[in-house]
Parts: C-alpha cells; structure tokens; sequence
C-alpha cells in the first residue's frame, strides 16, 4: 500500500482559521468587516445575465481594471487582478524574488510570507522589529533579494509613514519591494502614487477588508507596467482564468461606491478609537493601529486565559502562540455593539 | 534602469484563445457549452443573501462536496475543490509528482501538462499517439514518476474505454496516474469509480463544459482519501480561501439539477453526430469524437485557409499550428442552428 507515498509532497497540514457556523457568534478573529458590501454589489447580482455563465470570463478583466484605475489614478495596465491577495502575493513572490540572495521581512507579520518562500524555493531571513514592535526602516537598506512589508503591519497594526515607505523602496532600487496594503484604509495612505515614480515598488490590496468582500476573492498589485507584464506572463503560462465572473462584476460594483466605502471605514476607525480607549479605562495596553483590529495586552490577565473565557462568552478572537506576543491578543473591531458586548465580557472576566 | 531585471522571473507570454466581444460571432474555439446552466444557477444567485459576502468563504465546502459526493457516490473526503480544473490539475502537478522520474502524457494533449511540468521543475516525456491519434496503453507501463491521462482526450476528442483505463492504473500501484475528464460526460464512462479500488488514481473533472459554468471557475479532483488530504495539505499551505462563496452556491446548484444536466449533454452529442454527418458528406475524416468538440481535416482544404475564411464569416473555430495535426480543425459543438451556420460557410468555400 501507498507505494506511490515517495513521489508525493508531504506538507505539515495548516489550521485554518475558526470559521463557526453559528448565527449568535461574535466573530472577531479573522478582520473581516462587520457591514455588509455596498448595495450596488446586490444589484449587480440581482441584474446580471445568468446565462453568461457558459463563457469563460473575460481574461482582461476590463471593468474592474477601469474602476481601480480611476480610484488609485493609474493606468489599467499597471493592475493586476488575482483570487484573493494571498493568490495575488503568491504570483508576487515567485515572479519577483528569483535570485539567491535573501528576501526580508519582518519577524511578526503576515504568516504566509515565509510559507511562500520556503514553497517557491526562496532564500529569506526575518527582521526582528524593534521593542515597541516597530519596524525599523534602516534595516531594510542592505542587500537583499527583495523586500516586503505589510502596511499597516499585522498582527500589529502599527502603520508606517510614506515617507519610511519611500525611504526602503528608494535604497532598493535593484530588488522589487512589495508593500502588502490589506489594512491601509484604515488610518494610512497607500503608496500607490509611487509607482510612478519608482519601478520597483509593489502595492498589493485586497476587496476582502474595507470594502466587506471577503466571500469574492479578489485581490489586485499596482506597480510599473513592466512588473506588471512579467506578472502577468507568470499566471497565464499556468492559470489563465483566475477571477471567475460574477466576482469580477461585483468588485467593480464595489470599487465605484466611493462614497459608502469611506462611510464604511469611518465607522471602524470610531469604532476602534472607542474601544481602545474603553480597554485602556480597563488596563490594557494597545498598540497604536491603523487597521481594522487591534493588538491589546494586559499586564494582570493571561491573554490565552482571556481568549478561553471569551470563546466560552461566544466571542471568537485571534490568540498566537508565538515568541514575543504570546500575551497579545488580536481582536477584530466589530460594530459598536459587538464591541461594547466585547467589552462587558471582559469587564465581567 | 531595470536594475531589478535579473531578480524577476521571465516567462514567454501566453497568448490566450480569442475572446470576441461581438454578439453576432459564432463562437466555437474554446469548448463552451452552447446552452445555459441550468435554471436552478439562477435562482440561488437571485436568491443569495448578499450581505453574507462580507465573510469568507467556507473553507470546508460541505454543499458543494456533498452535492458532488451524492452524484458520484463518493465521500466528502475524497473530494478536493479548486479554482477551475486548471488549477485543481497544477495542484495535482505539484503534490503527486515529486520524484526524478519522467511523468508521462501524450505528445498531443492539453498543451498545460508541458507548462506546469517546466514551472515545478518536473522531469516529463511526451509518448506518441499513434498513427490513428489513439492513446497506446502499453507505452505507460513502464517505470515513471507518474502518468496523465486527457480521456477523452484533447483536441483529439478520442475516449479510451474503462478497461483501458484500469490497465493503466493497475499497471502503476507506485506512481499516481491523473485522469482529465474534463470532457467525460460527452459520451465516456467516468473512472471515478475506480478510486475505491485504487489508491493510485486521481480523476479530475471541471463545471466548465457539461454544467456549462466556464464563467464560475469550478473544478474538482476524486481520489482516496489519503491523495485528496495531501492536496489539501499543499493548498492550505499557501493559498486557504481559493473558492468564493458564490461560485460554490452556482456549482452546488448545478451539480444538483441531473435532469437539465442529462438534457445538456444528449442536445450536444445528438449535434455532434449530426455535424460529422454533414462534415463527411462534404469530403471531410472526422476523428471519433466522445468530446463536445470535433478534430477534423479534408484532404482537399488547407486547414489554415479554411479556418482564415471561416474567421471572415464571423465563424471562430481553433487551429494548432503544430506538428501532426496541422491539417487539422478542432470545432466546439455548438448548437443545432450554429452547426448549420457552419456546414453552409463550409459549403460556399
């Protein structure tokens, strides 16, 4: 049996994320937004042409590319568009980070960065930030095979000026620098602009946050023209339909509702500001964030103890056990009233 | 200028199939189902809560893969679900061959086999079809790191029979052997009931052709157990979220309407027999097609002329130009009334 077992990959399986089917739940582990999408994406579903489903979608994705394009004041062939920003990251990664020398980033942010390394092949070494869990822009500036920052950082939410964000991309001008944008509408500005003026820097974002798509998939990379053909040459000489077609018409639903999307976002930002301070009156530290959670600790409550009992309270929030934020927790800003329940458990605990 | 270029990978850019955005365009190079997907797609998009789509999707796919599971009697967990076939197959690629040995196909098949065997870096050798384009089954009995079977195969539109098929398999118990059924439901019989007696085999099927739902990128991999929790293990391990909710709604939808389905399926292959019919009455060799495409060539007519002349007439049809079968046309089914179209414009030239 299993003779064919050595010619199989063996990966360490993942555990994905919590996702609790339950309606009375209190979700805040996974930073998805807690109001529905803009009403235009329910009547571009209601509206569209069922039976256009037969067809392949369209590769050039040419309405949502237009409606980004207007947003970020780009060019539609300085997009491109992928399955989510994991896939988008992904095709990043191996298209962007082929040398041998090491690609940086830092110790605690976004998960999969390594995975994708040690999946492509892909020498890197980790960055410690520093003791207030900032990254130190200066350590960015030797050689490397690539640089990627998460902007604002997670599970830190703290947010890093354009001007630090230039600084790397310009001491960097033989390795492409992507800057992973998921968070950046809450509180920051993206570097989006600089791929004008610079032709190594990346911006990657997401419809799955600010704009309350989680459910589509859809992720997109801005960056020069050039950078954007050699990406897209990499994806189509393997998977040339990636952004089936109902997503591809509901983003761009999306994208054009500017107005409920700033609305959308405010809400969190206040939404987030009351909390903190509303935990700080209960002797938590938080980090600054400009995201769309929080990463809080406490000096006289166990942070794993914490996330038990509130998992008990059905309130699902993000523990790590990892090295240096094993007393952190990572918590999603909900609506106010997810959070002020949020608040009152803990008040109780 | 450029100082990155030698850190980025180069790709030879894919030039994809015509996607003609004009309505009057017969449109038969790319295998699309003629018809719509059934009536019940429509009806759970109109109905679906779109608010929902803030979330994630669900990892687990439970509808779908139960809707799956009770149409092939198969478990849940010999189910693996990804973005389109193409992806589900490069996944299979990069999990099942992992050894020094060449993996075997056809030298005329899905021109992605070669592709994604050059991007894993996977050893491969094509085998000749035969004289009559036919699959040789004796030819993969040797030592390899693994076979893929397109059955029917593809542009051929040739089916090599179950016993065959289990040859095959039988004749490999330590390589994994991938069956493309993509076309299978045009008249073949499925080897998925194979996957209860061998734990080599895995098939992989798509919704873009028979449930005519190119558009929502659906395919999907049955296989023991242990196969499908290995691809799992490789997808989760960098990309968790790759099928959005509404895709896994339309497909459940889809898979569950065997009526429509079944209707589908006989109007194509009642078409097809009827266009080789008229095709042969007009000089041409039609290869045995169980596909929802026909491969054929008129030892009278330049293939490229007539394919050019048809492409005049608004007819769009597909052509290699590629060793062996340069003299021949692959032609989608489409419907009864666009099969006619055809058979004229081929009449007047």
């Amino acid at each position: 049996m299993e003779l064919w077992r050595d010619k199989i990959r063996k990966t360490e399986p993942y555990i994905p994320g919590e996702q609790p089917e339950g309606r009375n739940i209190i979700k805040l582990n996974t930073n998805e937004c807690p109001y529905p999408p803009s009403p235009m994406t329910e009547r571009v579903i209601r509206e569209y042409s069922c039976g256009d489903l037969r067809l392949y979608p369209s590769i050039l994705c040419r309405g949502l590319k237009s409606a980004l394009a207007d947003t970020y004041s780009v060019e539609e062939n300085e997009i491109f568009l992928g399955n989510g920003s994991d896939e988008v990251l992904a095709l990043c990664f191996m298209t962007f980070f082929n040398s041998d020398k090491a690609v940086l980033f830092p110790d605690i942010t976004y998960s999969f960065y390594d995975v994708w390394c040690q999946l492509y092949g892909i020498p890197f070494k980790r960055i410690p930030l520093d003791d207030s869990f900032r990254i130190v822009k200066e350590d960015y500036f030797g050689e490397n095979g690539g640089v990627v920052i998460a902007n604002p950082n997670a599970p830190t939410g703290i947010y890093m000026g354009l001007e630090s964000i230039e600084e790397i991309v310009s001491a960097n001008r033989d390795s492409i620098v992507i800057i992973d944008e998921a968070y950046i509408d809450f509180g920051g500005i993206s570097a989006a602009e600089l791929i004008h003026k610079y032709d190594n820097i990346v911006v990657v974002q997401t419809f799955s946050k600010s704009r309350a798509l989680a459910g589509i998939r859809v992720g997109y990379a801005m960056a020069d023209k050039r950078l954007i053909d050699a990406l897209e040459a990499v994806k189509n000489s393997f998977n040339s339909y990636t952004l089936n077609s109902l997503s591809q018409i509901v983003a761009e639903a999306a994208a054009r509702d500017t107005q409920y999307f700033r609305k959308c976002c405010e809400n969190i930002i206040s939404t987030r500001e009351w909390t903190i301070a509303e935990l700080e009156r209960l002797g938590f530290d938080t980090l600054p964030s400009s995201a769309n959670f929080i990463f809080t600790t406490n000096k006289n409550i166990d942070a794993k103890a914490l996330f038990e009992y509130l998992r008990e309270q059905n309130i699902i929030v993000r523990y790590f056990n990892k090295p240096r934020i094993e007393q952190y927790l990572r918590i999603t800003i909900g609506t106010k009233e997810q959070m002020e329940a949020l608040t009152a458990a803990i008040r109780r605990y």
